[in-house]
């Protein structure tokens, strides 16, 4: 399939799936999202798709959507959106115009699997030119708190720019590359809003939360404090500025699959300074808001912009 | 730490932390649970707990836990069970008597995190004599769908018994080791019970549910029926009986933790006949309520037999 297709004249973006063996199945299930290509019209469904929103927490989609509905003039009195795959409580996921917006759970395996299927999803409703951003949380280093830190390369634990997937037992390389050009567009969002500090570094993706992530607080911990901060420097000379969980499988598969693609994580800490989020309730919520009013910001500026031309 | 202790004359297991970083924290806050040192009475609230089940999906942990108060005669009529996590949407968590239930997510990072909190939470419980149990779902390899089996070895991809902890970016190779007399005590409340097949066999944990698995009919794929077949059944000539995301990182975080633990999940469906679980709502629920039925036959002897003497 060619990268870019010409369809009545005008340059359209579609995705890829990467599997002959999906064509001769009859019928398609979506098991994690209680969804299948024979129970349910995918393309009436899901068609007019062009942006999808993806973070861990399924409370947190629920409320971009609710959010990106205010902002785009979408929602009605008392409007309620439903979740679209309530029939399972794996993921749950959230539609309001073009914006989907999806949980994906926890660390690389979870987001893996959400991502199958999404792929699969917008592949089946004929989907074209859809751009997908992750909206998550991160700690930082180096970076005030509350900083929105918008991933040029995603990492792995030294710091190289890929990620590792395991097929029939041997592992295969696969890049972890974004699209520049999107990060500097939200960049720009964040200076447009002027709201809180945004800036473009490297994240490290990691397996695991506390000895993954070098924290002296976890059940298990065979290191210093020295040998801590010395990781976390060397990430730092590696242009590492936050650390999270999902990034680097996003990556690769959204590349793979020819999806524009963003990863934009506000920081909770500054993990040179500590391990435990002490901030309060209040602080780390409206932490949390930030990617989401940076992104609303630039899918609002985006759909205007789809308008003029 | 002795593994076992002498207290009152009786022999007590206690839970390690491999941690002693920890004793220098005046608070530690167990972020993902929404719970803490300072703001809650950890002993009051879980010093009593002998047996914790774990499974992925919170609604599973939830409906287990009304299972086993009825089973053990501890609900009342109209019983409720608040969701003692219910300040976050990371995991969920109830407790009946010394039955605590907690929901992990999907994959090895989201039930990592979980266990290194559960840990930290029984460690500062001062609990003693726990044992853990995943109650969960699989795909087997040559077994009936609805078999539920116990876990003899995690295995990788490549079949050996270990899990690879990445830690200041170096892997550290742990055991996956179980407790084989919990594992046989758990066959026998399955011969006890006599309402389904249960095995005992190995379980092969993944880091992706598609391509990891050999599965044809995720986005991707870049192999065939032949070589699925292939992979499955040297799997199979390795003792693998069935395929899950979660089973090394637990038995390792359980062993590391002096933390008697097993594995117990039911197949629902034989990978060597196909990829999709098409069987029908009904179908699938029954098989999922199995495992629960094989712990809580367990609990209750546990309990009666702790009773008598």
């Amino acid at each position: 399939m060619p990268l870019d297709e010409e369809k009545n004249g005008a340059c359209v973006r579609s995705i890829y799936v990467n599997n002959p063996h999906l064509d001769s199945m009859t019928d398609d299930i979506l098991y994690h999202f209680n969804l299948g290509t024979s129970t349910h019209d995918l393309p009436a469904m899901f068609g007019d798709v062009k942006f999808v929103c993806v973070g861990g927490s399924p409370w947190r989609m629920k409320s971009f959507t609710e959010y990106i509905a205010k902002e785009l003039g979408l929602s009605g009195t008392n409007a309620e959106y439903p979740n679209i795959c309530a029939g399972t409580d794996r993921y749950a996921m959230y539609k309001v115009g073009p914006v989907l917006s999806v949980s994906h759970g926890m660390g690389i395996p979870s987001i893996s699997i959400m991502l199958h299927e999404l792929i699969k999803l917008l592949y089946h409703s004929r989907c074209t030119d859809v751009t997908v951003v992750r909206i998550g949380t991160s700690g930082g280093i180096g970076l005030k708190p509350g900083t929105v830190l918008i991933t040029k390369q995603s990492v792995d634990s030294v710091f190289q720019p890929r990620f590792e997937q395991i097929i029939l037992g041997k592992p295969v390389v696969r890049s972890t590359e974004l699209d520049g050009e999107l990060a500097e567009e939200l960049l720009q969002c964040g200076k447009d809003l002027a709201e809180f500090d945004t800036v473009i570094g490297n994240t490290m993706c990691t397996l695991d939360f506390y000895e993954g992530q070098a924290r002296l607080d976890g059940a298990f911990c065979s290191y210093s404090e020295e040998d801590k901060q010395r990781y976390l420097a060397e990430a730092y000379a590696a242009g590492v500025r936050n650390i999270e969980m999902e990034s680097s499988v996003f990556a690769a598969m959204c590349k793979l699959s020819n999806l524009r693609a963003a990863v934009v994580c506000v920081t909770l800490l500054d993990r040179l300074k500590g391990d435990q989020l002490t901030s309060s309730h209040d602080v780390l919520k409206n932490y949390q808001e930030r990617p989401q009013a940076l992104v609303g910001h630039y899918i609002k500026k985006k759909l205007k912009d789809s308008k003029k031309s």
